[in-house]
């Protein structure tokens, strides 16, 4: 007779929300690893950053979109998403957290303004193992058939090797055909930003407003970053931390 | 003849809204170094983290609530207010970004949740010197004496040293006597978390919903920690970075 093997339970969330194509991606790969729980935001919550709810109650109603996998949908924000699973639907932490499949890039500085990343990084404060993934392609009817494969090899590498419990990857994948592809990279975040250029326009009563856009600008000139790997045809992953001490200034100042 | 010295050019902005006392308190100390603009929240935008404003336009109004200084209200997040505030009201960067005064810690692990470090932090991106201030008072009368003497000593500190251009500085200060206060202290962020607790109750209709409340939990012994030193009386200052990379992790897995 040989022992049961213990089946893990995977947390999965997103910041597209519940009904995006990119977390069903996520569920039929995580489903061969483990008993699959869904919580995610009911709404698109692109960009919300590590935001949590904290002027008004939440909502939890459950959802029928992946078979027979347990799912729900939240008023909140992904973070959101996370402590309510652990707290009232799971009642105990999941043995993995994954969280995507983005769509969009949330490699370099994006992971900081990622629902998608602060999701996965809210499970890894929990001790956690976690990883979301997001693939470069921001189209509805986007082709998930590389991000599910780099997500398979992800997931088993993180249930069948020995990791710290608060192991919390960032894995962005390219919009390349699967020919080109390279394979997978551990990479560190490149040192890339932003530059605003908000489009002003008037509303009917000629009252001014502005739309966020911007250029994202990678200066990071290092063949070992998350942005040059996606630039060569590789899938990053960037293993993560929520320590955010500036050591070596920590070191230098004095006040 | 004296060459006339440059007068620096400072961007205040909060998380609680435009209408805080502690933006009022921080202007106060600001307005010594340098011409002050403000660009804040029309609302309180607590536990906001790094969001940003992408499914809808944004608002901004001037207001007059600081005597002489410009200052405007942004109907989006604090990190929205800085981008704001560098594309449209200065068309530059400023000097330097002070936001807070926060009602409430961010020290530890809050600095993640937080919108008042998120947008000192997204002034940094821009390689602007930054630093968010919090004081452990979250009541409206709260006493302002002692955070103001800290800013105060922070700010010159920042105005007057030479600080590499992404300087960020986390400030919290404790709630206690003047006289109790034993000085400032440079720290490491503690490692610590939330243990979730969500209050449950039913609206009219009985249907449920949840308030997200929590238990700070400090797992970390050290004395260099910014948790230690405000519950010694100190005020913390804990330099950030943004290059959430683990390296050490980095070094140790293969995939």
């Amino acid at each position: 007779m040989t022992k049961k093997k213990h089946k893990p339970t995977i947390l999965i969330t997103n910041d597209d929300g519940v009904t995006a194509p990119g977390i069903a991606a996520l569920v039929e790969v995580a489903k061969q690893y483990g008993e699959v729980v869904v919580v995610a935001p009911d709404t698109p919550q692109s960009g919300m950053g590590h935001a949590i709810t904290l002027g008004r109650p939440l909502r939890l109603n459950p959802v029928k979109l992946f078979g027979d996998i347990e799912a729900y949908q939240c008023s909140g924000t992904p973070v959101d998403c996370v402590k309510l699973a652990v707290d009232k639907v799971l009642g105990k932490k999941p043995d993995f957290c994954f969280s995507g499949i983005n769509h969009g890039s949330n490699a370099s500085i994006n992971i900081i303004y990622s629902g998608t990343m602060s999701a996965a990084m809210e499970a890894s404060f929990e001790g956690i193992p976690a990883a979301g993934f997001s693939f470069l392609d921001f189209s509805f009817n986007a082709d998930f058939s590389l991000p599910q494969q780099v997500a398979n090899e992800v997931i088993h590498h993180m249930v069948h090797d020995i990791l710290p419990k608060q192991a919390l990857y960032n894995v962005n994948i390219p919009k390349i055909d699967l020919d080109d592809f390279k394979g997978i990279k551990l990479c560190r975040q490149a040192e890339a930003k932003w530059n605003e250029n908000f489009l002003e326009r008037k509303d009917p009563m000629g009252k001014k407003y502005y739309w966020l856009t911007g250029e994202f600008v990678n200066t990071d000139k290092g063949k070992d970053t998350d942005i040059w790997a996606l630039d060569h045809n590789y899938a990053s992953v960037v293993p993560i931390q929520h320590d955010l001490t500036n050591h070596d200034l920590l070191k230098k100042i004095k006040l």
